[in-house]
């Protein structure tokens, strides 16, 4: 890699993008080389971002994001950044995974830094391992930042531990997603054990298939479960209720959400932020208990 | 809930802390409830700290701390704080569960700012639930921060995701420890299935037990494995092996550790600051079959 600096230019991060910029187009080689960083955004709430992730979305020059990262999270980005939408969307163009790995190397090969901001985390369910291998493939540095995956977000907000003593010795991620409405092709005779906590990720469509297959492998009726729609946000809604009750509370729901199965789900607490208080800067302004 | 202001007193920290205090031990029912917050500090690295965790850290009374979180962390309560380890320890008294959620407990019945501080997430394999379930039987608020888990960071660190289209449908966390030197209690079949990703927390005591339950399982030799020791620290180490090598490899490792095993290991990288690939060389050499 040259290593030469543009040391003789003005040093603005600015000044430095322009330089860089006519360097990658005019073929120049003493350029900075450009990068991506996989950066998990956490659940939703904006304070749920790491200090790092915070850092490194101030520094960008591009923002390439999904649909669940909210607009006060994009707002902490440089109000010169770039701001990419590559979410899911039924009445225009969406982008394509390969299109998406394209877009992060060639931004990065025009010297600029580029962070791909993922609801989460980025290697859990979020294809975060198919961006990094494009990187790799072409040359491009590409670091991982990681994140708050909303299972965890949604427990701490229920009140609800993954795992607990007596309860839940291990706790396994899935994606309910599935092609064209089939169900998903789960191991179900092992999510199907007692005292083990069944997290699934986009499953709001394929609750029902989803209950029934756990159901017909064994899984108690009684199991506890919980929905989270929307977790950490202002409109969080959690769902308390069993097994048996999943494909019908699942049917109240139509926001991003979580379904969690498992006998540490009784201590789940229904309601949302408006219910259930949160003893912050605020709250202690108003009295801890109100 | 008594919601009276001691306004009339000066409104520093420290003088709050004061006024609380006496007005606890003196029989005083006009004081401030304390409360309890559960916080998952993440895995090491303090950038990786939420925003959140950071302002409920600066705003905090008490500390009670694991051993896993470091002094930069703690660093960055306020001065005045006072910090409670109740780490493990081979050579002094350590704390029982019970203890700790007795002194949560106790410390916000003063009226104090209690922060529970953990490595990780405080849901994940943190014993929080234990510590909500005290502090809701008796009636003290809690609330619940979460953190990046171990598990993310490694995996982010090595560039080598838990789930992976292809590679790993699924992730599952288990603990690897176990009472008195014995193999934890898993379900092995289910854990020794292909595409999938097995994380297993507090196992390098126990590696050479698990892979061989694992193997024996039906797990194959050769599948990639990564242990991650002190992940997202500066000393953070990472050595590449095989299912069939993690034992050996796990001799080479002192610290706090994760084992991965799956196929999506393939992708991971080792090292760290001081490069690691000598297991991986040794368990080419003897044959991965072995």
């Amino acid at each position: 890699m040259p290593s030469r600096r543009a040391s003789d230019r003005p040093r603005t991060a600015a000044a430095n993008r322009l330089v860089v910029l006519s360097g990658a187009t005019s073929g120049v080689t003493g350029a900075k080389p450009g990068a991506v960083w996989l950066v998990g955004a956490g659940p939703g709430d904006p304070e749920l971002l790491t200090l790092k992730a915070l850092r490194v979305l101030q520094a960008a020059d591009v923002v390439v994001h999904d649909g669940l990262v909210s607009d006060e999270i994009l707002d902490l980005a440089p109000a010169s950044a770039r701001r990419i939408s590559v979410a899911k969307r039924k009445s225009r163009h969406s982008y394509a995974q390969d299109e998406i790995n394209l877009m992060l190397v060639a931004f990065a090969r025009e010297g600029l830094k580029v962070v791909r901001l993922k609801g989460g985390d980025p290697f859990m369910f979020g294809r975060g391992g198919e961006e990094l291998e494009a990187c790799r493939a072409a040359g491009v540095d590409c670091q991982v930042i990681p994140g708050v995956t909303a299972a965890l977000a949604a427990s701490a907000g229920a009140g609800a531990p993954l795992t607990h003593r007596g309860l839940a010795q291990a706790v396994t991620f899935v994606t309910g997603h599935a092609a064209a409405g089939a169900e998903p092709d789960l191991d179900w005779a092992s999510l199907a054990r007692a005292n083990h906590t069944v997290v699934i990720y986009m499953g709001l469509s394929t609750a029902a298939g989803i209950a029934a297959r756990l159901l017909a492998a064994g899984r108690g009726s009684a199991t506890p479960a919980l929905i989270v729609e929307n977790a950490s946000r202002a409109d969080e809604r959690r769902i308390v209720t069993t097994l048996a009750g999943l494909a019908e509370a699942a049917e109240a729901v139509n926001g991003p959400a979580l379904l969690i199965v498992g006998e540490a789900m009784s201590l789940a607490q229904a309601g949302g932020p408006d219910l259930v208080e949160f003893v912050e800067a605020r709250g202690r302004e108003r009295g801890v208990n109100q």
